[in-house]
């Protein structure tokens, strides 16, 4: 039998030394971690760039199919992933758990390895949070806090008319793995003894549970000179995303169909499902990639990057948002994304 | 009938920009505030220091007796204690929110009117946040940045021995002011009939439901060339909090319990309530008031500042943390402090 330590028996100050006791400084820039009223960071003249996300047991993951050593390294990663999205490098985090009794210091440990095990990867430190009581379920707020060189961050507003519309890695596939695990999961409730078929799953699944931000994306910016002229990160669905992007920067676009980035296994998973998987690209969540733009002379910078798709341009805000079919068609892109308060 | 509106009408996107349309920048550090994927800071040449809380109904508020709009200022202001208290000034807060659909937009715009509140009146700029579904009850996570001279932060392991230590205000009030609140919860849970009885105790309900950061001890700090040996605010209980200082500077430590400054009305409470005002003072959550070690020679400069009490010294750790009785004896200072977990 699995060992369980109730959290009281070590209380809050000794819960927060458990867990923090292999805590690591990497960075120079980490001036004072953990163990006071705030931690202090020192980016030595480049400029601070912070996102936060609040993560919430029922509505942004379901522990019966999310390992919590998956979900400590998600709920650092989609932070990180934000902060790339400004063409900047993580340095710190800050995590505040909420937690009911029902988690043992057993389980709390393993979500941490999770989070270590993302700070390590990503090389930032984990500097301060808040652990407390929750009357139900988990709840978790991550702060990321990175830094750019002075005014070099990527906004969204900032793309001009004819700039490539392009994005990093393949889209879809975390929702594809949602679709799957959702549907595990009521096959499981009705029947218990049934086990779930993950059988060359595996790409989708881990799309969904273990998610990575796009560090090596911005390093390659960084490396072959590169600027987008705007960026975010591709959480709520594509469409939504270059709604956003458009929006921001007061243009239309064309995105094309067959230019979407689609993995095989997705495409695959798509077509179990009954599903199209261009709808699945265009309108799933999670995939934690990047979207930007680029000025067209830039298009040789990229074109030997296998993990950079153009899929699109930008035009005047008259022409609106289209997607060009592979039948050839033109049609409206709306956003179908992820919308917290519709579900 | 007040009116409501859904958020749902809204969206998460629309909400956003209903809560935040009013938000003004007041900071020059703030070089990029909401609506893309991070934010970015300069404090130029200035360390950054961050400190992050995370509040959750039915744990740290009660809705029945607080108003929204006192719960939003109360939310920034308990973070930019934990600033002021590394010696700093606060400059960004971003603020997430987690909310089932109980509550209205109206409702929100109420939580949102403390908040810019409370950013107006200490110069500090909401800069970011998320905002989703909570299945149940109402979330905050709230991170508080802000900026201080290299090296000049405060922290709570260097005080030395025989060194003052000092507090603002008065301890107790909050704690008397949540005592009251229960009581006439349970009065009104009992019979609804019956008109809640706060006369006279304006004082001890302000503490609990609108504290304040004090940020002009900082000033005073500042001001008068003082740099206190150690620093943290008092949110867990004057005792929880000698015991974290001495701890962390490894140290022992007199308090005197006739030095404990106690407010004429929070006396008046605790003897209405069969309470011991000094066990109030000592062991009450929630004042945000800041507790700070001081060289012996800087005595002078705070003598004449009323809003500063000494209230003993620090000893070598084998002399253990003692408690000074009125009547001469000496105690032993344990923390009875606010426990999240054994609540």
């Amino acid at each position: 039998m699995e060992e369980r330590t109730e959290i009281a028996t070590l209380g809050e100050f000794g819960l927060i030394d458990h867990l923090t006791k292999n805590n690591e400084i990497q960075n120079a820039s980490s001036v004072l971690g953990i163990g006071d009223d705030g931690a202090v960071i020192d980016h030595f003249g480049k400029q601070t760039v912070i996102s936060t996300d609040l993560l919430i047991e029922g509505v942004h993951f379901d522990l019966m199919y999310t390992p919590l050593k998956h979900l400590g390294y998600k709920a650092v990663v989609v932070n990180l992933s934000d902060i790339y999205a400004m063409n900047a490098v993580p340095t710190q985090i800050t995590m505040s758990i909420g937690i009911s009794n029902r988690f043992s210091v057993e389980a709390l440990s393993e979500l941490y390895e999770g989070v270590y095990f993302a700070c390590e990867k990503y090389g930032v430190d984990l500097i301060g949070g808040d652990t407390t009581t929750s009357p139900k379920g988990l709840i978790i707020s991550v702060t990321a806090i990175g830094e750019v060189a002075p005014d070099q961050f990527v906004k969204r507003s900032t793309a001009q008319k004819g700039d490539l519309i392009c994005v990093s890695g393949d889209l879809g596939g975390a929702f594809l793995g949602l679709t799957l695990m959702e549907r595990e999961k009521k096959i499981y409730l009705e029947n218990p003894a049934i086990q779930p078929d993950l059988e060359n799953e595996t790409y989708v699944v881990g799309r969904l549970l273990k998610p990575e931000a796009r560090k090596d994306i911005i390093e390659f910016f960084a490396a072959n000179q590169i600027i987008p002229t705007s960026m975010m990160d591709v959480s709520d669905g594509i469409s939504s995303e270059v709604l956003h992007l458009c929006k921001q920067s007061n243009l239309g676009c064309v995105i094309y169909e067959e230019k979407l980035p689609i993995h095989e296994d997705s495409r695959h998973a798509a077509y179990k499902f009954g599903l199209d998987p261009t709808v699945c690209a265009l309108n799933g969540g999670e995939d934690y990639e990047l979207i930007f733009t680029l000025k067209q002379e830039d298009h040789d910078k990229i074109v030997l990057n296998e993990e950079i798709s153009v899929i699109g341009y930008t035009t005047d805000i008259e022409s609106g948002l289209k997607l060009h079919t592979k039948g050839g068609n033109l049609f409206n892109i709306t956003a179908q994304g992820w919308n917290a308060f519709n579900q």
